[in-house]
């Protein structure tokens, strides 16, 4: 820390008024961290401690693990893109509260398709939030090779975003089967889950 | 951390009971990050699944971006003001809790002006407490200040703090203005929002 | 943080997509916070402010004690595996993931056993989640493992393992204990406690 | 990080199971941080959006005040205890862990209060709750110090700890006064925080 202004200071003759990560990096883990704690603290316990009314939790459920699944990858995403991130400036701290600007709203979206799953409605929500907060994530990734000119490291984490670019489409896709059938909108957001999910282990185990 | 009580020591010499900085940052992002999820989780899900029932929630939903805006703004402030200290002392505790404090009761605000947007008395309250956590801020900046004599970093990073003094005087405007009228009192608020916000990315973009 | 890169680097070369801890450990600490205290949210004030009220809050302050005792041995162990991790992959990251999931779902396990104590269903919903978080808390453990080949320190620190593979056993035994008397399982979940907290003590005071 | 091993390898010789205290600090402050920002959750907005409806929420607002200022005293010291400590082991995280539990409820008691605040049983709740937190960091800084024994750093920030004595006789006689008048009982309250808060200034500024 002792450090920081000199390194500060190298920063700004390279890209303006760069900054290190660490507490962006912290205050994003604590939002997000919040976010999936709180949507689990939107299940509600069922009425009557039956098993009719804990299956009636279910829809909640699924529709929990879904965005527990989301804000993980984007835990994930945000994880790797930021460690590859040497310089930041005030358009990539705006950019990313902007990212946490649409995960923020992901818990209202899951505790609305939780209590009314079979309508048009909430399922469209949801990815129209999903779309926002996808598109936000590119914007956030693009502020960043902005503020990193030139380098390598930032290149190659991104080289590989084009799972980045897939995504906003499936939503689209998503938001749109959602005014034929809710469901076909879930599994459009589950493929998204699927899609970050499988390939990350897959990379992992081989070498 | 092991040199922590030597920089103490030299601290203590400078400026009484001087303490590092990192702790401090930390807790205060914990409770932004809490701040910012808790008033979206404020944020209740249509009572019916319909575009009127969608509808009915976009006033909620604009004080929620109003208020994630201000929150993100003393985020960034916070940031920028905290890299630029080097010594803290129980005053400047005091006083950042004093500001935690003022932050603390904007989601109150703005889950009462979400469901009574139209009233008087929700609108001068948001300007109440958005001008005591300015007043707040002041205050912390003038603590710092008193416990970082003759540190050129602090007196750049606070020069340019023609903001915080125009802040809490549309504040004050907003605050009488609700009488008249709350949507004039929300226009003031939205405007120390975008003072804050565009010469930040214009700082940026030009260098 | 500045030699991040090149650590990566070196630990690419042994164990895939290697990472360092330390967000990870930020992340798990930030979600288990909020676990503890959203479970203090849910005991709600009695209704009338006699000792009948409170006495009437008793069973939830119960299961309350009994639910920030298991997150507490969660993150103790969490904080002793991790300190004792040198690299991670995405194996670990989602590993871990799953284990906060399971522990995400306690709250709503420990409020609805306030509310019902008397009834098996949540009896039994406690012990299931229990169970889960108690499988994924060991997937962890074989996955940094896996992570950290002919590692000593990983092998010492999981060689003492025994009571993580007694206490999903007891968990089962008090799933189907449930369904004779829901206090028989609440038996079984609190000598999980006393197993991981007592020795925890003797460890320390013997030397 | 990476010397974190050979760390801890001296400290087990001197203290047991001994470790690094950084993430005992940030699961600390998370706890702290959400408690603070919960209890300002629990202020719920007036029923009708008027000066009495306001008003209404004035008791609420006063006990969110004294009970932000128990946290940030809490906050505060611990921060200080932390900071002078060098060792730590599994009773320091159990009796760090027991005082987080009792500060847990404290939104609880706040928010009996708050709607109940002319009722005895309330009144009193709330001084047991914080004689327990008293109890509990008493107990805090006794496992610190055998953690750390012949540290002369921990001698002297425990040495002024005379306020820490006082403060539980204070809660007890609150406590039992607000068998007598609740309001007696919440003036003792306030007069230990600000038996905390003034010296701490008052140090402060003078050097």
């Amino acid at each position: 820390m002792s450090d920081g202004p000199t390194e500060a200071g190298a920063a700004a003759s390279r890209a303006g008024n760069a900054i290190d990560t660490h507490r962006l990096e912290a205050f994003s883990d604590g939002v997000m961290a919040v976010i999936i704690t709180i949507m689990a603290f939107d299940l509600k316990t069922p009425v009557t401690a039956s098993v009719h009314g804990l299956v009636s939790r279910l829809p909640s459920l699924l529709v929990y693990i879904l965005s527990f699944t989301v804000i993980g990858i984007y835990w994930n995403n945000h994880h790797h893109l930021l460690r590859a991130t040497r310089w930041i400036n005030a358009a990539v701290m705006w950019t990313n509260l902007h990212l946490l600007f649409w995960l923020s709203l992901i818990p209202f979206a899951t505790e609305w398709v939780g209590t009314a799953h079979g309508r048009t409605l909430p399922a469209a929500t949801y990815g129209a939030i999903a779309l926002g907060a996808a598109l936000a994530y590119y914007a956030l990734v693009r502020a960043i090779l902005r503020a990193n000119p030139g380098d390598a490291d930032m290149a190659s984490a991104v080289g590989k975003d084009l799972k980045g670019m897939v995504s906003p489409i499936v939503f689209i896709a998503g938001f749109g089967l959602a005014f034929v059938s809710p469901y076909l909108a879930y599994a459009c957001y589950a493929a998204v889950s699927l899609l970050w999910f499988i390939p990350d282990r897959r990379l992992t185990n081989s070498t």
